[in-house]
């Protein structure tokens, strides 16, 4: 289990697989193409198995979406809309060495993009700012972002990301095909729901990830346990944990020249 | 931990009494008031802590109405509505040995009333009718049912039982007070909607008690851990074991003499 | 069209009768028997239409809760449940000639529960106080009840009333049967919702039956007017006037004498 | 009123104007910018009113979140994101003359966005596709697209455009700024939610712009009156009229060029 910090990822995974030990690593493997292609490949060598903690696969609400383009519930998916807002900014100290908005926070979004439409991602354009805290763009972050995704599949995708919603996580994906639609609410402690002379309110919903997403760290260490006492394949792969961070440095890439990138681009 | 039939209940909780033991057990004591006031004597003789099994006060939806109540957010609670529907009825064999709706079901209903409006019920009256299932008549029980409440501090509830709410579980609670209202929601296992052609649904609430409850089973555990461990007040004492059985009784005597039957009748 | 005091409606509608005028008149037809029945034979005589203005029946939530039991959506309803608040008490001096709560507000609900279910009422029961304002209790009425109905046909149902709801007027029903339920919302002026650092919130249900029922009120004309036009049956007759009047008196009665009564005490 | 085919406003604006009526037109005013000039200046020189038919900007949801922006509910905008989406695509040939997507749909969206946001549109980015049906692409036109907005003030915000959304006009929009956000929901004609053993389904939503904005067109409308009679400020200027042209023009250029297009290069 390689839950260190990032930076260190990559190296810990070579050590592991070369100790013919199976491996749950956390995300991203690494901030750099080089050194993920490294640690695969030296899990392919020692046939051990790598699983990445892309953890929201197994919240049971993208399950659900995921499900119902599966079973044709809402037929040939058209549009996505994710949205991915945390309470509020991290320390400064650590956006500096967190490798951007892209490779930190919108890469689960990436991850679930590819996983939720079923394809692949050919192309993304950036549009971000620094709106939520002006610290962040003097360490050469944005805060705010809209990432556009264009699917190999046809699909349109956004990607909305902010490191501030004041009320709370926000964790939502909406999905129109072309029999329906499909989309999911943030998840609350309770449903209360209080009527008074001002307004028909709710309790916020869950504050962040360790609460919002309890439930699937469990159901991906299950997962991954499971896969090795059966030897049956990941839910996660080591190529699921490349492929976001390609996304991520093509959206790097879109947000500093201002024009859409292909991922082609960046794997040259 | 007194996990047996009920009709063991009240003996156990004796012998563990005598031989020093804190007692866990599930509701309801005993079908009986003599049995039930043997055992508590016993706990008190012998010192010991006994929690009853009312779960659904650990429940979070539930335990934000009551914070609701004791924080004043509603005001003075005047009306209190229940609603509680099990998805489909137990075999009929358990039927005839359960003692009867209200004994059986009802009395989770009893024990919440009284915990979120704070305070005891002067007297009951109710309507019933065997409409899910007509061998449940056969029995000698009902198996839908309006309970009406009335509490001492003058508040007015009512209770809605159905043996059989088809889409599932059905747990939900509205109180009225003087400066406002607040109403929970069933739990679901997504927040997914779905829309389509035909209209806008999302998938069924969670099914049962073992789904819908899971928490709270472990949260009254916890609590019971924690009160022997440092000697702290019980959340749920054996007298809230006890009125719960009294209500369930003059429910009983109000639907065999079709009119409204004070508490005060079944302690005589 | 009779909008005037509930005192004058049975004479103008006698007089209007006499005169061959089609009638519209406002709910209650009066608040004693003998007087409605001279007015219906009035009508009979004349040959003449008259619709009561039970305008709740044209409203777009309870029509679609109508169409559910028509079209079995439900199976067999087992379990109503009305909820009618208003979101503040008239003035004393209005509820001293009001005819009491049942005459007055609970008239609504019985003409709702009767439309609702299909079926006619056989028996209700009362549990009611005084908890709103003091001064409500002063003139002989009370402000808080739930009106328990046990119908011809099965079905038990629950009337849920208070003269205040303090966040606005509360108008909702939820309908429980062997193959299903359905349940309806308050209206809302907008779909709002505003979420910030205190609680997830939208605004105020509509406050009063100005602004709830105003599509209903234009609704109920229309029909009337259509009725008397091709000469085709009226949605709410001078029998659907009579009945929720002998339910409002059987109410006062149980009220009273703290004891079911049944519809059938009322009509000797 | 001008409510004929959008190629005939700007002429019967020219010529109302000259007969010194005030005027009500329907949007867009013209597809090129010189006719929409032109128009601009008769009105200009004749001194009449003219308001364009940007209905929404009446609409009760999307009010509520101007308003919310405007008190400062939701602290400073930061991001923007308008659902948009017609039950069905028009026919055929009204596609071919209809200027496009971005001219005949998109263009209430960019009035919206200009006044949800209360700030001018710097620059657009367009992705879109035909998914919907691929007659749409033989005469030219794109049936589904993302547009992405880059406000003058910061704020970021999508667009997203469908032809067919099959359950019904989907017409929403969420804000989120540093203090809170707001986000609206679609309109029913009934709040019934019905529960089976299949799931927990309610109606469909209003199914296209007739039902859905009957209220905003006579608010329009009486707003134009007022403007006119107490010779007050318009709602919805001429100026605000060719704006969103001007962001249609941009958009059908970033398709052409798939690159951010600034208004600016639409002005030169």
């Amino acid at each position: 289990m390689i839950c260190s910090s990032t930076d260190t990822h990559a190296q810990i995974i070579e050590a592991a697989a070369l100790a013919g030990k199976h491996i749950f690593c956390e995300k991203p493997i690494a901030l750099d193409l080089p050194s993920i292609d490294r640690a695969l490949d030296a899990v392919e060598r020692a046939g051990v198995k790598l699983q990445i903690g892309f953890n929201r696969r197994f919240d049971a609400n993208y399950r659900r979406v995921r499900q119902a383009v599966e079973r044709g519930e809402i037929g040939r998916p058209h549009l996505l809309h994710l949205i991915s807002c945390d309470p509020k900014p991290p320390p400064i100290e650590y956006i500096r060495v967190s490798g951007g908005l892209f490779l930190d926070m919108t890469i689960h979004d990436f991850d679930m993009a590819r996983f939720l439409v079923g394809s692949e991602v050919e192309e993304v354009f950036v549009l971000a700012g620094v709106l939520v805290d002006s610290a962040i763009g003097t360490v050469g972050d944005v805060d705010t972002a809209v990432i556009t995704v264009q699917f190999t599949n046809g699909v349109i995708g956004t990607i909305e990301n902010s490191r501030q919603a004041i009320y709370g996580y926000d964790q939502r994906v909406e999905l129109l095909g072309s029999a329906g639609a499909i989309r999911t609410e943030n998840n609350y402690s309770n449903t209360a729901i209080l009527s008074n002379g001002h307004g028909v309110q709710r309790d916020l919903p869950l504050h962040f990830f360790v609460e919002r997403y309890s439930e699937s760290f469990l159901a991906e260490m299950a997962a991954f346990v499971d896969s090795v006492l059966h030897d049956t394949p990941l839910a996660v792969t080591g190529h699921d944990g490349r492929v976001p961070v390609v996304l991520a440095l093509a959206a790097r890439k879109s947000l500093a020249e201002h024009r859409p990138v292909r991922l082609s681009e960046i794997e040259q």
